[in-house]
């Protein structure tokens, strides 16, 4: 496992799977997401941050995961196992399709974007993490170069394969470097009290956790009770575990592509106080 | 560094640049090349063949590699590392590019193929391999996946990038573990005593080296001097070396895409007396 850095990592992005696909239609790009995304990279980039990005797959790879069932592993019947083992290759390359064309965006823009894939490096134990390669995203770190990584399918020493999320890898990234800023960018502007669809919804500016995973939300925004559901619910999982294990040293947050704020907040800036309804940060309670 | 596995790996196959791209054409592939050198590996893999795949990057990333000086390394002035540092992710993106189609035309034909890009798991020190990524492929293969490397740029500690040539990874792969055969499919038949272009070229079947280099040509086929010059040297220097390193253990035959012997070959089947004009095999001489 890697030791941490004495140069700490200033930024970990999430290009959510929903922002910059979608999800709709198989394999297809949200491409101005995509581009705005990018030059948020780029920005930070020239302004001397450290930065490391993660993508979603979205409409690429879980089409095939699911069909596959990749997730359930190399078990079964030899018939089964065939399969999935089908299936991992398919997902794989929808997946690796994905990042060939977000690496091609931020390089376009100048970014000295590297893609690097988990399958190989990383290694799984029954859906644990049990070798990782953030030496290799340090590594990269220090020539300058932008790490491009993603939801993968790799190889679990129990259950034969599993699909490694984006969200364990910037949790493992976390845990074996400092990481200054957590930034998930997503196709909302943060965290609703219910489907941001719904006209009634309420945005929620401020989360805040507790060390013993209590959640003491500042609701002031909201009148309905705290209830996110699904995918969102998910992401304030590993946001939590974020702020959480870092002792709040972590800043996290959640915005949507393009918003107003995301630079200021990608840059470690003061975002002012008229915008705390673009983004949802995540705060560790003393 | 990885142990020697107790299962050998069967088969190690090298698609040349120049067997499965068009060199004169920008990232122009020779599709029926591809697709002929992806049926000798489906039919390597239904007969249990462990076989792992390198493909070089004929007209994909050696465009930008030299346009953008990438092998000089990040040295020089300011703009001179900037501009190289371009240059790698331009030359990354395209030989990705490229591994992804070789993938594709693998996994169409059934196989259950993984790109596994060197960047990031490979680090190279002063152009000698100081860290590989052999134990992944191992990994793979005993998943019954076929590893799918290729040429790379990667990190090299004292000149900051480098190219990673699929020969060193051949090579590598042939120190760390026990190889059965390394096969070169190439755009022509093996080697010739002068540019096979020349209408007086002669095919040279058999290339006897001892342990202390030299060459020991069997030239009964051919009547002029042994003379060959540029990237086949290069080739041959890479197959003299794994024959030489194994103590003639690993068996190394040079040949073209779609030659009637390269299934026998990559089986380790008896080739017959009548297709010697097909391959050239590098032989250790005791």
């Amino acid at each position: 496992m890697a030791r941490q850095a004495a140069v700490p990592i200033d930024l970990v992005v999430k290009f959510g799977g929903s922002a910059i696909t979608d999800k709709c239609q198989m394999e297809t790009l949200k491409e101005d997401n995509l581009a705005s995304a990018a030059d948020v990279i780029r920005k930070c980039v020239e302004r001397g941050v450290r930065c490391v990005v993660i993508h979603g797959a979205g409409s690429f790879g879980h089409h095939h995961a699911k069909e596959y069932q990749v997730n359930a592993g190399l078990r079964g019947t030899i018939e089964e196992v065939k399969r999935r083992r089908h299936g991992v290759c398919l997902t794989r390359l929808s997946v690796t399709k994905l990042n060939h064309m977000v690496v091609r965006s931020l390089v376009d823009k100048g970014i000295n974007a590297i893609g690097l894939p988990a399958a190989g490096s990383w290694l799984m134990d029954n859906g644990q993490v049990s070798r990782h390669g953030v030496t290799s995203i340090v590594e990269l770190l220090d020539s300058c170069f932008v790490p491009v990584l993603h939801g993968d399918c790799v190889l679990d020493s129990s259950k034969g394969c599993i699909i490694l999320s984006g969200d364990v890898i910037i949790k493992t990234i976390c845990k074996e470097q400092k990481v200054n800023r957590v930034v998930f960018l997503s196709d909302v502007f943060g965290v609703y009290d219910k489907p941001p669809s719904q006209t009634d919804a309420e945005h929620i500016s401020k989360i805040c956790v507790s060390q013993d995973r209590r959640i003491m939300t500042d609701i002031s925004t909201s009148e309905s009770q705290y209830d996110v559901t699904g995918g969102m619910m998910l992401k304030i999982q590993t946001a939590m575990d974020i702020v959480i294990n870092s002792g709040g040293t972590t800043k996290v947050y959640i915005t949507k592509v393009g918003s107003n704020c995301v630079n200021q907040i990608c840059e470690g800036l003061d975002t002012g106080q008229d915008d705390t309804k673009s983004f949802t940060q995540i705060i560790h309670h003393q």
